[in-house]
């Protein structure tokens, strides 16, 4: 394998050897800023996937630096996010009880798996799978998921026992413990979720009028989070509130991520199969549109299928080094991007820094109460919930909002899994539904041009013996039959007829099924006294026809252009006195 | 409700009040004809079905009326067809044993349940849904069950016991128990074989000879399979061979249909639901294939909807009176066709002859053989078999020949169900797999006309400040990232480009994906100072834009036509001098 093609695999070989002091600084301070900022946010997604806290940084650490080495992107940032660990804790629930030793090894399993698929999309080339996933169903997918996780964590703030992977569940899980509600958690989870909310808002202000320049002031509002986490901490120390029924994330060993092994059992691949399936999907798509979103900013390419290898061998980082599912996260790589990262190399500095971490400051957090990464989840993820989706799907087209409200509905009240894939299936069907039914057009020639309109719309000339059918849509499958009705009733409606010329000109593509549905409706026309004609078929159809018998068996001809049919079929009879300019006819038989 | 609106649901009324002498005697002729070919045809789909044999004469009577009251076919004639039988084989075989009471009981369930879905598919107008179901996945399926169907049979003609719903198991059994084959049976069976099949080629040209009319000799070849039966019953009759172990049909009630009823235990119900619904469509798309060539003959028309509700009704008369699965039949509707039938009540008449067998013909059937049964079910499903479409496909596209090759394999290997499962959602992802990376074609203007082509087919005149594309397929979903990254590839590789033209007469839909992959195009090309302008955009695609603020946020123009935009854009740049005739400019802003 030479270099070149060596690169292509390993984009670390491209910008590594073009490292320079400047980007080395842009890199560490971004790594500075994103480690406080992931130390919370990997410790509340581990809650948020029944993990032990620890679990967030270690899936925070090897994944990132193997994306890093396999990534295409200058500036994501990789790990636990929202949306895949609540996807896990609906997988990993249904096998094992969080908190067991069970829990953690699927926890594994499913980031193996989920490695596993990425990586053989990725060498395989199949990242256009992604694209079944249309925006419309993430958007509602998103914002649905949203919902739950803010749901989901509610406990904590209450201070409660609850459970569910559903909104029905988990509300009603919620009433019936809502008595042994615990106050002083109830206390702080309140006010933490409040602070944290007035820190999105109105921290950066403040900071600016202390005096802070607008980098500083950015960048010192995302400390929020670590703020609350410190504060709430040494009060649940200083008050010994633990003993006091206020949860807290308790012992954390101090070490760097173990080497860990999935289990393997085939029992347990299968049942979580699919759901490494989805959430290998769901995490590409997100990290996918990310990175592309701040590469534009720089006109750097992202390339889809070496993403897919690039995420596919974090995940697997996060399988053998005590973690579990991860992606390339919005908010992460948004402030890596911001605070300067100017190659994948802040993560291999961010990875340091929360290997650090881990080692040194996991003492620390012996006292930080649940109730306070509850919040830190709530106030991320209800910045997720976006319904105007909605609003601008309905506007724009029923089709599209059937898919959005069928993914919203369905993922509240069945779950994710069950959610995500009612939107694949639901665009697919809409998409199968409304190109069953193609539009097709009755269109004559506009008086004194070359030009042929619907006849509904336009005042154009037609001639009584003549009809041309203008389809405006692929013919396959769905819609092969369609057609074969529609010119049934034409030729029953019409006893006049003898020539029907279909105008192909939006026909970009013609399936076994369609092409013998021509031939039914050639040889039933035939049958009629009626010759069936084509006109302004394009080039790949042409092909693809001449691969049959069917231009053989055709009774008409087929013409490059209408002008040319219409002037030949007016012609033939003697009703017609138009035809001053005689075209040549172009008759293309099969090779 | 007035008459004719009732007539849509009742054509009975229609064709009722008209019905006159001759087409009595039409009806009355056909109904004989196919009375004699249903005898053994029912008994022995009885006996594929897993059924006791008198269920296969219950299930051509009240069915077949039920048709003629609802279906619009004048010729169709209804009840056990071997597919059908071999699918319900499939569902109830893995739900109870056959022979016993509750098999039955499954059996009747599974026609309600199939009835319940024809009609409300009918109800809600929902029969575009068979569209699904491709021709060339039709046709290997049709081809694996017939060679599933054979397979399943031989062991009646060996005489041995056998089990199975997948050739792999078929086979495997029939080998397990080779060594108890009984000589005596097989001797009956294989000479009932040769007899079928030499009737098949040799009986009407015999006929003929000796003297019968085209018509006669044409009838009296039908009259093979009773042939068939009557001497095999006699031979086993007059020698006790049932006492040496040929299988025998035996004891069968001599009675007209029963009332059954169905259960409705949602456990079953839940088991027979996918089975249910494939039989259905199954059922439904074979049975309008064969109305709609055999209406096309006489200028007929099919209403596919209210075929839905005929076929319906026949399924639930079959759940209520002892019958099982039945669809409409291809040999005994043509056969019903070519003898003379005219209207529906030929299938009543065929009802009332079937009964009188019922009540009178069924003690003679005790001797029958089952080797005679399956001869004349191996015979049938042979002329099924036809390996040809797997060539057609092949030369046609690979697309389809992957369907089709799937449809045949998976049904052989994994059964019905999963054999035609697989072919549809094969169809489905083959053609989002084809859309998902559209044709996209760089085009220039040919020089001294105003028709653009593809630069790499064609000599034609570009700019370079100027990228042309058109876009030959419907924008959505699966294809929306695709043109984002083309776009942006062509924009990196491209300094000198100012404008770029998508030309969209060939782009049908655009869906709500699709649309915000143009607006994050529009906004990339912005950053970059490239303008965006569209051309040739189709009616009601400019009508869904309209309903989006795309077009507001459009940096360039849309052009009615591209010779407009070519010569507008030309014009603003000093390098050219063509634009000799300066169009008119067409900007349309969003309602």
């Amino acid at each position: 394998m030479t270099l070149p093609s060596l690169a292509r695999y390993l984009p670390i070989l491209d910008w590594g050897r073009h490292y320079d002091r400047g980007q080395f600084t842009g890199d560490a301070v971004a790594a500075v800023i994103v480690t406080i900022m992931l130390i919370p946010q990997s410790l509340a997604y581990a809650l948020l996937a029944g993990m032990p806290p620890e679990a967030g940084i270690y899936a925070s650490i090897a994944p990132i630096l193997l994306y890093a080495i396999f990534g295409t992107s200058r500036a994501l940032a990789v790990g636990p996010v929202a949306v895949v660990s609540l996807m896990t804790a609906a997988a990993v629930g249904n096998i094992a009880e969080s908190g067991t030793a069970g829990y953690v090894a699927a926890a594994l399993t499913l980031a193996f798996l989920s490695g596993a698929m990425l990586l053989a999309l990725g060498l395989f080339r199949l990242g256009f799978l992604a694209n079944f996933l249309s925006h419309p169903v993430i958007a509602g997918f998103i914002t649905a998921s949203g919902i739950l996780i803010a749901a989901s964590q509610l406990k904590h703030i209450l201070g409660i026992k609850g459970e569910g992977h559903t909104l029905v569940e988990i509300v009603s899980s919620l009433l019936a413990h809502l008595g042994e509600t615990s106050f002083i958690t109830l206390a702080i989870g309140a006010a933490a979720t409040a602070f944290l909310f007035w820190v999105r808002k109105g921290l950066k202000p403040l900071l600016r009028r202390i005096g802070l320049g607008p980098r500083m002031a950015d960048i010192g509002a995302k400390t929020g989070p670590v703020l609350a986490i410190v504060a709430t901490t040494l009060v649940v120390w200083a008050f010994d509130l633990g003993a006091r029924g206020v949860a807290i994330v308790g012992e954390v060993p101090q070490s760097l991520p173990p080497l860990t092994l999935p289990s393997f059992s085939p029992a347990l691949i299968s049942q979580l199969f699919v759901p490494a399936l989805l959430i290998s999907i769901i995490g590409f798509v997100e990290s996918i549109s990310v990175a592309q979103t701040l590469a534009a900013k720089k006109r750097q390419r992202i390339d889809p299928d070496q993403e897919l290898i690039g995420l596919g061998a974090a995940n697997m980082g996060a399988a053998f080094s005590g973690g579990f599912p991860v992606t390339g996260g919005f908010s992460r790589s948004v402030v890596n991007y911001d605070a300067g990262a100017e190659t994948p190399a802040a993560g291999a500095f961010t990875a340091l820094g929360l290997s650090l971490a881990a080692l040194f400051l996991t003492p620390l957090i012996h006292f930080l109460p649940k109730a306070t990464l509850a919040a830190t989840i709530i106030v991320a993820v209800l910045s997720l919930v976006d319904f105007s989706i909605l609003k601008r799907a309905w506007a724009f087209s029923r089709a599209d909002f059937a898919a959005v409200s069928a993914t919203i509905l369905l993922t509240l009240v069945f779950g994710v899994e069950v959610g995500v894939t009612a939107g694949v299936v639901t665009s697919i069907l809409v998409h199968l539904y409304k190109t069953s039914r193609p539009h097709m057009a009755v269109v004559g020639r506009v008086p004194g041009t070359e030009h042929f309109r619907n006849v509904l719309r336009h005042e154009v000339e037609t001639q009584p013996h003549v009809l041309t059918l203008r389809v405006d849509e692929s013919l396959y499958f769905p819609n092969a039959r369609y057609l074969e009705d529609q010119l049934s009733a034409y030729a029953a409606d019409k006893p006049e007829l003898t020539d029907v010329v279909l105008m192909f000109p939006a026909v970009n593509e013609i399936d076994l099924s369609a092409l013998e549905s021509l031939e039914a409706i050639n040889t039933r026309l035939h049958d009629a006294g009626i010759r069936l004609h084509l006109s302004e078929v394009k080039g790949p159809v042409m092909d693809r026809l001449k691969r049959s018998h069917f231009l053989d068996e055709l009774t008409g001809e087929v013409f490059l252009s209408q002008h040319e049919a219409a002037c030949k079929l007016a012609r033939a009879t003697p009703t017609s006195g138009e035809s001053e300019d005689p075209p040549e006819m172009v008759r293309l038989s099969a090779g």
